[in-house]
């Protein structure tokens, strides 16, 4: 290993887990890599799946972030741990969360140690439908642009919803809330040794995503707005921020005391943070209307266009459209699927149920054989439902475990599963679930295109892409066009690494950063005609019981 | 044991199993009892479920016959043996099966020995579908009266359309086929030593429910309506039968092999048999304006009242108005559930998936445990889902997965479970099925009451009833009535000795028998207000439900 090489690190706060990849500046090759599973998460704590309540606590990421760096530089040693530069960041996002004046998490305080409404409201989490609604039908009322930017509809899955529900649900936490900052925020505020809220750098990413961000208007929407919205909100406008940074701008440098418990130079760069997928996007290779599908848990569909094709055109129904949300320079368009992944793990773990017997006595070998029989689910039902026919005639459903999240936000909508027979067994329920989420996938494509912007080509990033060739062979099958399976296994890290590069001035923009560390591809998937042309159809049935399931559950 | 007590035997030839019941005929008292499990169907021989063919191989009926007789005699002793006055029996239907001249089932001989279309096409098989549709297409088409006692809809289920489908479907046993007997006129002819299929004693309830026989037409349909409908129904209707029994009615006696074959004397009465739901209701002390609920895999409802007060009226909708078909000298009606238990057992099934994984390699004690954790899911499920509270957001199920049976047939239909989200878990999964299976029941007792049937109270008889208070107090609530639970652990076999006891000439009637040998009820399900409110407007909703899944999966 030569000492004159330079070496960035990529964070990637995830929903279990944070990762840490350690690379060489010049292309990116992996020095070190680290992972580590947010042990209070895992353990379910202050979440209610019921509820739809998920909330994370800030320990879990403070304790992962110093694991998994020094898991790395342990790996690469103190050589490399002298030439690393800069660390970049991607973080789950809408995860915003209550602080005080200095920035503290409430969470962090004796206090509320244990209160999930002080914590990181992750972005999974749906306790504030009603708020979400509230804003929708306020924005309405005024006439205000503020929603233009937001596919027009604001998501119970956002920034200021989850604000207003945390300040009506918990007087005490309102009590003490200075600010509301999103995890892509609070944690280069934390490796920077910042003390004072109002000094925190802000994503333009997440700003102009979740929090109504726009330079049209100046900032967020004003005062007078949220104020007449509910009084709780008063003050918070003024209190939050109006300018934001791209990820390629530095927060800061290492603190003092960081860079000692990392054992790292002080004059490390942190990056501005962003939301994890458009971190992963750039770390995916994102090309100009080029669709990159970070799919894990749920999708981010991440796509760039240049400011000027775009003109005053207001996408509608997607998640944002904010310029240097993705790439500096082009304007980042967001849309994405509330439960990709999440609806397989959903079907494993109710197959699972019977599972629980195992073990239920302490026993440690019936515990193992639980989990090993746990995890053969989703890989045997993968290889099982790969070698099912496709037809017409079978099983249908709707992908909405978890609301909607574009196109045309509706976290109220849910999912369900028709045309089930006696004969319906666990591998066609799985084909059938599978299916739906490639039809949703398929609606947001076709978003875009009747919105005027086309989609020319697919990439896909993510866990579901190197685990499941049969999920991205249905999901070219559905789309009716090839997806380019990308190489890398951690692009939101390598993707986090590839800002800290441009931030270290290794490379002039992201593009050539991208260019000089990407991965690459490591397959291409191929539609197949035969089954595009059936599941056509079917996604004219998938369409039509979409409409007659919103008829059946929508408000009378 | 005294030996001038006499003694019947009631045989219940059931989906899975046959039992046999010895009892007493002053009072019914049990003296010994025997189930028989079905060897080749237990292992799925000659079944498809995906493709809804369900079919039993005669042999297990044989072996099953002799077995739970000789067992039950062999429990009670000799002296006991020698009292036996007369054996009745009731089986499924309309499981009908093609025999030769002579009356033997086409699966008894060599050449059709593996042949699934020469054995019992057993009811719950729906490969008849597109004859069914054509018979009702013909019957509407030519403007004949001959479905007015069917409810108006002829079920694929049933005997003509399974004929048509087997001749269709099979040349060889096509050509083999002299008549096409039930599997209830069988069993009898087999007991009593038939040889010539033209001799066989044919039940009217059967026949009434299932083949379209009535006084009013002189019998079965003519053959010039059967043979303008296929050329290859020719003959069959001349070579069927005219006259029809009530299962009072004996076939004949013990023939002498089967009589030492059993160890019975040849005096030993055979009555002609009937379907086993329609015995099962005598067996669960029927009345008048009474819906006896038989609930098992699927349910049969029926419900009895007097020629006088129907008058005219043709009950549009269920399976059928037959005289003398449950009770003689009463109209028996019939409707039903085809997926009823088989509902619960479809879910058990699915959550048993992984469980495939224990003792796949052949280790006992892995298949044990499978075997035991299989057996915990239902019983879990529904101890825990009667925790679960009652409310108008809960996932809501249709009940077709085996189509509907009544009211207005249709085996098209398929089942959903819709309002999904991500904290749906098993044991919601299974409430919303147990739901939807009530509401289908609710639908039944709505329908005889806007035809001018008034359904004046419930009987429930059958293994749900012993199995699961959960889905009886579910089906009180929902039907908002109460529902007695009949205490007889086989009240098909039990109404079978009834049936036996009134043709050795014990009782002048079935219903003196049934007053004398019925078993009376265990306990009363009462409706809880609060919960029946809330069911209500669940019940609006799944009305709604149906009504959106016919229209989605209704050919255009």
């Amino acid at each position: 290993m030569t000492t004159n090489e330079t070496y960035l690190i990529g964070l990637d706060f995830g929903t279990d887990s944070v990762r840490a990849l350690l690379v060489r500046g010049s292309d990116g090759a992996e020095a070190a890599t680290a992972v580590f599973a947010y042990p209070r998460w895992r353990d379910g704590l202050y979440c209610h799946a019921a509820a739809q309540q998920f909330r994370q606590h800030p320990l879990d990421h403070l304790e992962g972030l110093e694991y998994v760096i020094r898991a790395c530089l342990q790996q690469a040693g103190p050589a490399v741990a002298a030439q690393v530069k800069a660390i970049g960041l991607g973080a789950t996002g809408s995860s915003p969360l209550p602080v005080n004046r200095e920035g503290t998490p409430l969470a962090l305080l004796p206090a509320f140690a244990d209160n999930p409404n002080a914590m990181v409201v992750l972005w999974k989490d749906h306790t504030a439908i009603r708020e979400a609604a509230e804003i929708n039908a306020h924005a309405a009322r005024t006439g205000t642009p503020y929603l233009q930017y937001a596919g027009g509809i604001y998501s119970s899955e956002w920034f200021w919803a989850k604000l207003l529900h945390v300040l009506r649900d918990d007087a005490a936490v309102r009590e003490q809330t200075w600010s509301w900052v999103e995890h892509c925020d609070w944690l280069p505020f934390v490796l920077t040794g910042g003390n004072d809220v109002s000094q925190m750098k802000r994503s333009v990413c997440a700003a102009g995503h979740k929090a109504l961000w726009a330079a049209d208007w100046g900032g967020l929407p004003p005062a007078a707005f949220w104020e007449s919205l509910d009084p709780l909100l008063e003050g918070f406008s003024s209190r939050l921020y109006t300018n934001t940074c791209t990820a390629d701008q530095p927060a800061g440098t290492l603190s003092p005391a960081w860079a000692a418990k990392l054992g790292l130079p002080e004059s490390v760069i942190v990056t501005t943070g962003a939301l994890d997928a458009h971190v992963g996007a750039v770390g995916g290779q994102i090309e100009p209307y080029f669709l990159s599908k970070v799919m894990g848990t749920s999708t981010c569909d991440m796509l760039v266009a240049p400011a000027a094709a775009l003109g005053q055109k207001k996408i509608s129904g997607i998640c944002g459209q904010v310029p240097g949300s993705v790439i500096p320079g082009l304007v980042g368009m967001e849309a994405g699927q509330s439960a990709f992944g999440d609806t397989y793990a959903w079907l494993r773990n109710l197959l699972a149920w019977p599972l629980q017997w195992l073990g239920e006595d302490g026993d440690a070998a019936g515990q193992q054989l639980r989990a090993e029989l746990a995890a053969r689910i989703l890989p045997e039902l993968n290889r099982q439902a790969a070698l099912l026919p496709v037809h017409d005639d079978a099983p249908l459903a709707l992908d909405w475990l978890n609301g909607r999240r574009t196109p045309d936000a509706d976290p109220l909508l849910k999912a369900a599963i028709t045309g089930l027979t006696l004969g319906t067994d666990a591998v066609t329920v799985f084909r059938t679930l599978a299916e739906s989420t490639c039809f949703g996938a398929r609606k947001i494509v076709e978003r875009f295109a009747t919105e005027g912007v086309p989609v020319k080509g697919l990439i896909g990033v993510g866990g579901i892409v190197k685990k499941s060739p049969f999920i991205m062979q249905l999901l070219a099958d559905v789309l009716e066009m090839p997806i380019r399976a990308h190489a890398g296994e951690q692009t939101c890290a390598a993707g986090a690494a590839m800002f800290a590069a441009t931030a270290a001035g290794l490379y002039p923009n992201v593009e050539a950063a991208m260019h000089a560390m990407g991965q690459g591809f490591e397959r291409t998937y191929l539609p197949n005609g035969e089954r595009a042309a059936v599941y056509r159809r079917r996604y004219a049935q998938y369409e039509r019981l979409g409409y007659l399931a919103t008829a059946l559950y929508s408000p009378r």
